[in-house]
């Protein structure tokens, strides 16, 4: 409680609520609501008046988030799909670290229960008290966003996804960047023949990462082949399938770029049945670097999501919009890096290539 | 809210605190909250006078827990070491689905912080409203149990390692159980050079798979081999270190009993950097069977530890307790299965020995 109750305290005899501050500047409250929230839709005069009067007012987020409540609930929201999927679990570790000087606590709730209808994410939060909420979206939640932000509850989205616009207060990852640079390391390597297993057509962040396989072999003249451009879902199981289809091939790829590092473990199963060995026969590479990539053998080079700052850093801008600050961007994104290990190496010589493509090169030659 | 709220609406008109109670039967609070907690040592007579002046009184024992407070804080603590350990992951997803039809909210702690203190993961919960804990403790942690029993705080431990004698509410796993099941399944496939690889032995479960795996051996006249029985921390680098150490034995073993599945995933590590095939060089069981074991090539057969169920009946035992309901028994332990997947077969047979032994047949023969 250091940080965000001394605030309050402070502030405590004398605290504005939203509706107040939208009276004496003239505006609506939705529009107050905008710039507590570091949305750009405001006109700049009408910004600029707006932070006066939530300066000289002492006003506090949270205290009049919903009305008559009394200073802060202390608790600070997560919602988060389920803890199935490790990144959800790394980006749950960056909220604890940044919350754990705060003395907030920490509400946990899984979206993605059986039980669970499609509002009612929503009103898991909006019904109770809460200082505000970190969500990290399953598919179709994001639509309700809106009416997170009428009903005055301060909210930043750890966007691993990439789906919502620049006006949302959220975190993500340059996937884009992340995905050439995968490619880059491969063409490296001396590759040529580079597949990716993409993620699902729906998530931005799936079409910004093959954005990035393209541009790094059309920077080197590689032309795209569609055929080495697989459909995924960022589980195992695609993983497995479209490494099959592609060593089904008449010329299979040297290299995979699997998309995320789930799938990857599904291309080492279909690697390890046919016994073609990584990274001598086949190099892989994954996408978020999530803590499996170092317990498996062999350890996977992964692009780096860098998960838990992002937990991290969605915390400090929700404290930022708690205590009535307003954020320098709604949107802010954070770098992707390559962390290298054992499952990539230079394509196989000929020396090593299958013993149908040596007994052809011995009739010919 | 549905369970426990109705409960606590019903009897908000006359409540009692855990004095009154005392006071009416003639006893101190530590006696009664003993028999709040289920914890044997109190006279049978007691008992009985002091649980019917319980039901009589329409106790919640939320409500009396920190004298003042007023009805249910609508919150239960879980603390857990860390998220870095897939089995914590487990048990938080258990104690989650149990706590969503109650409506009650799941404040998640992490008490393996660098800023942590030795007595501050006590104060975490103490000094906040709760209406009861849920702990998943860390070496050294459960020596301030009492004090949690005298502050009057309901709270239940999952108790993953079995370090917790009868009287503490917590849940466990059968270990001895589940080590005698892991050596048994390796002996039946033809195994009899066996290795294990412990895990600390200041973990009552590591004690309990140990006298598991000599049990099952000693069943079928197989001696103990010391030089078997390996040291670890139930870390992968014990896993690695501990392998590499067998394998340089004058005669290795032909399956290695990992004590836990993260141990298992050293072992593949050091049997992958030496080119040997797991099943068909070398059996190999993991205990927890943690998501991961699924996802590694070969996926890994391992004695489960049904950690999501173990979180779920911790807090299902809590929400008696806080219910004002005794429990049945304070200790419960669930049963671990065999989870039988790739990486186990029989012992190679002699043809697939290594080369040294073939060529001595060869001499001798």
């Amino acid at each position: 409680m250091l940080i965000i109750f001394k605030k309050m305290h402070q502030t405590s005899s004398r605290r504005s609520t939203i509706a107040e501050i939208a009276a004496q500047a003239g505006v609506s409250i939705p529009t107050v609501s905008r710039v507590l929230n570091g949305r750009p839709d405001v006109a700049p005069a009408t910004r600029a008046r707006i932070k006066q009067i939530i300066k000289e007012s002492g006003y506090v987020y949270s205290s009049a988030a919903k009305g008559p409540r009394k200073g802060s609930s202390g608790i600070i929201d997560l919602l988060v799909p389920g803890l199935d999927n490790p990144y959800v679990t790394e980006i749950v570790r960056g909220v604890e670290e940044a919350l754990e000087r705060t003395g907030l606590r920490l509400a946990l709730s899984f979206t993605q229960d059986e039980s669970f209808g499609e509002r009612q994410w929503l009103d898991k939060i909006a019904d109770r008290a809460t200082d505000g909420a970190i969500l990290v979206l399953a598919n179709g939640q994001s639509s309700r966003l809106d009416e997170l932000q009428r009903r005055g509850i301060p909210f930043v989205v750890v966007d691993h996804r990439g789906e919502l616009g620049p006006d949302v207060p959220s975190v993500g990852a340059t996937n884009w960047a992340g995905g050439r640079m995968a490619v880059e390391y491969l063409l490296s390597l001396g590759h040529r023949r580079i597949a990716m297993i993409a993620g699902p057509v729906s998530h931005r962040c799936s079409l910004d990462r093959i954005a990035g396989y393209r541009a790094a072999l059309e920077a080197v003249g590689i032309s795209i082949d569609p055929e080495l451009i697989r459909p995924g879902d960022f589980r195992l199981q695609s993983g497995y399938t479209q490494t099959s289809a592609l060593l089904a091939l008449p010329h299979p790829p040297t290299a995979i770029f699997a998309g995320n590092d789930l799938q990857a473990m599904g291309v080492f199963k279909a690697l390890y049945l046919r016994n073609i060995h990584v990274p001598e026969r086949m190099s892989v590479i994954g996408f978020d670097d999530i803590p499996l990539t170092t317990i498996v053998s062999p350890s996977l080079t992964s692009v780096r999501q860098p998960l838990f700052d992002m937990g991290r850093v969605a915390t400090t801008m929700l404290l930022r919009l708690i205590a009535g600050e307003p954020l320098d961007s709604p949107r802010v994104e954070l770098a992707t890096t390559l962390i290298t290990r054992e499952s990539c190496a230079p394509p196989p010589s000929p020396s090593l290539k299958p013993r149908e493509d040596s007994q052809q090169s011995s009739w010919s030659s």
